[in-house]
Order: structure tokens, then sequence, then C-alpha cells
């Protein structure tokens, strides 16, 4: 298979490998093997970077080549491929991707916010089932959750 | 301690032994321990009931002392006091309570309804806050639920 | 049709005359008039209670008919038939009916704890709700609610 | 004030716009209004397009000044000034924009996803209240919802 980042601001590359990999592979591979892989394979993009000489406020576009062996993901750094577009040369699609890179950061805090917010949808649940249970345990003659 | 039914037709002894000890050491006994001591009585009782030769339609009001011994409920049987009140000499109290039995009844019935939203309330919080994460996974750059 | 309290504690008998009242026409009369219809009553038998001396302790039961006339109910007060069981000869009743009370008030407080959780879960959805079409708003082109 | 677009796919204008003005006066105007003036705007756009002979694929960038008036928006069309890059001339660009729109089109359907099951959690959390009122009617003496 192929991971292929399209262009990216140099400092969301890391993100940008773990969310296109979540999108190719969530259902052959766990959560954790892919958090996992996508460090792995960052840490090695970085060091090229250096070598590159990178600059944050250039572009890359990152392609890399893998397998999925025994549910694991197994990188084909002989593939790898990364292209940069320095920001002095690509002025334009250096701001666009920069401004990308700004309503991501906006996106991730209404997330977050909506998260917190369906966690704590999850603890009241969790208290109501509870408090229903001790209605059923004191107040009637439902079977109730250890007896089923 | 000391256990006691109160005035409860014959029919319903068995849960409102239950109930009154879930009421009274829920706090310092497991819930598997309170519904197998209440088993546990409830049979004692019970043949008790077949000596005594109550029928359902008779009241009755027990009282038994127990002690908790290692989150344990161990019953004193030679406390178990059992008082009946046969249906053709006390006919409003049999009939009351047979009122009562009706309407915890339709409690019961309320209750389950109720508790069947909940358990459908905890499943569709389970499945957003698994959407979320998925989201997040693809579309953030927010801490994964693995990374925590 | 004919409402029938059953056996109630005569310092209950009000409730007990709204909530059978309830679980008899729901589905024909709104809540409002439930609740007028009830008060109504109520204040006729308290005045009976008064004439006949009954205490709170003595044991009721309250039959009385009534016609449903466009959503109203009204009450036939020539039908209204007041038992009395005093607490000094029928003990036990007595007795029997002031420990369901006690129970009653248990439950009570039950229910209210549950309906706080359940009130506090519908503000989380609403707000839920809220952060949703606001993340749509800026983030997406999706439908608002504004325009459906 | 003024809205400025960034850059953006042409084929994306429309939704960019709206975008754009929820997030900047999401506070001081009204959502039916920030669709109405979105609109209006977006269509002087189009007109512009037209002239100028911009093609979906093309990249541009909107700015325009505008006023809030007792709750308006009001816009500057004087101001308007539409820059065009072609996706001739602008190749990668014109690629990464529309990178950013298929990413965007994923987004959307995740929390549309989102949406539906916030909905849903919505319709379960009024059918659990409306079955607590049902009880607190039939069996308790709590304070019903119409007598708040």
């Amino acid at each position: 298979m192929k991971l292929s980042t399209g262009y990216v601001r140099a400092s969301g590359y890391a993100h940008k490998v773990r969310r296109v990999l979540f999108a190719l592979v969530r259902k052959e591979v766990q959560p954790k093997e892919i958090i996992r892989a996508s460090a792995e394979l960052n840490q090695r993009i970085f060091e090229e970077f250096q070598k590159l000489g990178v600059s944050k406020d250039d572009v890359v576009r990152i392609t890399v080549e893998f397998d999925i062996t025994d549910g694991s993901i197994v990188w084909d750094y002989g593939s790898l491929k990364i292209e940069v577009y320095r920001k002095s040369e690509e002025e334009k699609l250096a701001k666009a991707m920069e401004e990308v890179e700004e309503r991501e950061k906006e996106l991730d805090e209404k997330i977050r916010a909506i998260e917190e917010v369906a966690l704590n949808l999850k603890k009241l649940t969790d208290e109501l089932i509870e408090r229903i249970e001790e209605l059923k345990q004191e107040h009637t003659s439902l079977k109730l959750r250890e007896e089923e």
C-alpha cells in the first residue's frame, strides 16, 4: 500500500501522516499500531528534513510504501519520497497551506469542546443507570444487573 | 442488625426481604452477596410458610437478626420471627396489601421502560464517543484515547 | 367513570386521588386539567374529613363518579363515598398504611434524583447540538438548522 | 469590517465566504442574517466570476468590506476584490486546494454522522424525561411539570 500526504506545511507533516494512515488502514490495523507506525515514520522523515534543511514554512509532499504483516505496519523506507517546495519559491502555496493549518487549529478547538461535552454525557448516563439500578434494588421486583 | 419486612402480602415476601436488605446494607455489602443472602433467607422463610400453612393472600410480617462478617451476611435463624395474619381474619389489611402489590407491578413496568431508555442512551453515547474519536484520528491533531 | 383510591392513609389521600386520576384518564385529559380537577375534589374531601373528624393516621377509602365533558372532568359529588377506618380500631391496617407512606417517601427521593440527572442530560444534549451547529457553520458545507 | 476568504478553490468559494462570515460575526449577527448576507455576496461574486471566466479548478482569494447596521450586514461592493490564480499557471496551488476540498468532504461526512447521533440522543432524552414525568404523575408526590 502507499501513503501519500498530499501538500502539507512542513510544520504539520507528522499529524498529516498519522491522519492519512488512520484513514487508510483503520479497518485492518489497531489504533495503537497506527500511532506507533506513524511515530516511527515521522522520526525518519524528521531526519530527512534536517538533511534537506526543510524549514517549517516550506511545503512538502511525502509518499512511502508499506505492508501490513500480522497487524503491523512495515515501512518500505527505500520507497520514501519527499518533495520540498521552499516558501521563497512557492509563496502562494506556502501561504495557502499556512491558512489551512490555521483553520485546522480552530477545528481542533471546536472538536475538543464537543468531545468534552460527549464525555460528560457519558458520565451522566452512567450515573443515571446507577441510580435506576438502586431504584430497582430497593423498590421493584425487576431483575437486577447481577442476576443477568 | 435487624431486618424487618413490615406488613407484606405473603406472595411478595421474597422481594420485600431483598429490597429491605438492600436499603439496610447497600453501603457495606456487595450486591451479589445481598442477592445471595436474600435467597438463602427466603428459602428458609418459604419452608416456615409451608409448616404454618401460609397462603399467598395472607399478610405476614417477618423479622430476623443478622451480622455482617467479612462482607458476608450471616443470618441468626434463632431470632427469626414470622407473624401471620390470615386473610379470613384481617380482610381489610389483606385487601390493602393486595392493592399495594398491584401498584408495585405498575411501578415495575414504568421503571423497566425508563431503564430501557437509559440503556439505549448509553449505547448512543458510546457510539457518539466512538465517532468523535474517529473524527479526531482522521481530521485533528488532538490527543487520541490510546495516547492518554 | 369511577375513581377509587383504595385504602390509603388520610394524610396521603390528596396525592393518591391525583395519582389514580392520572392513571385513569391520562390519555383523554390534559395534565393541567387533571391537576385542577384533583385539587377541586381534594378540597371537597378535606371538608368532609373535617366534618367526620378524620385524623391523619386513620385509613380512608374514597370513591366518586365523574364525567369527562369537552376535556374537563366533572365530579358527581352526589356519588362521593368516604369510608373511614379509625386507627384505634384498625391498628394493623393503620400501621401497614403508615409503612407504605414511608416507602413512598423514599421512592419519591430516588425518583427526584433520577429526574435531576435526566434534566442535566437534556441540558448537555442541547449544548452538544449547539456546538455541533457551530462546528457546521464554521467548518462544513452541511445544511444549517436555519436552512431546513 | 473586512471579510477575507484566503486561498480557496473557485468551486468552494460560496461555502468559504459563509464559514468565514460566521466566524467573524457570530456574536453580533443572527444566523439567518449571516446566511442571507452570504447568499447575497455569493451571487455577486458568481457574476464577477462569469465576467472573469473563472473555472472551478482555479484558485481565488476574495476580500470585501462590510458594515453591520441594526443587525444587518451591508456589503461595500465598491471594496470587493477578487484575485484569480489560473490552474494552468499555479498548478501546485490548484492541486493543494483540490486536496483540501477533498478532505473537507470527508470531514462533512463524519460531522453529519455525529450530528445524527446527537439528534437521536436528544430524542431519547426527551422520551426519558417524558417517562419520568409519567412515573411522577402516577407514583409519586413530587411536583409535576405543570405545577412549576
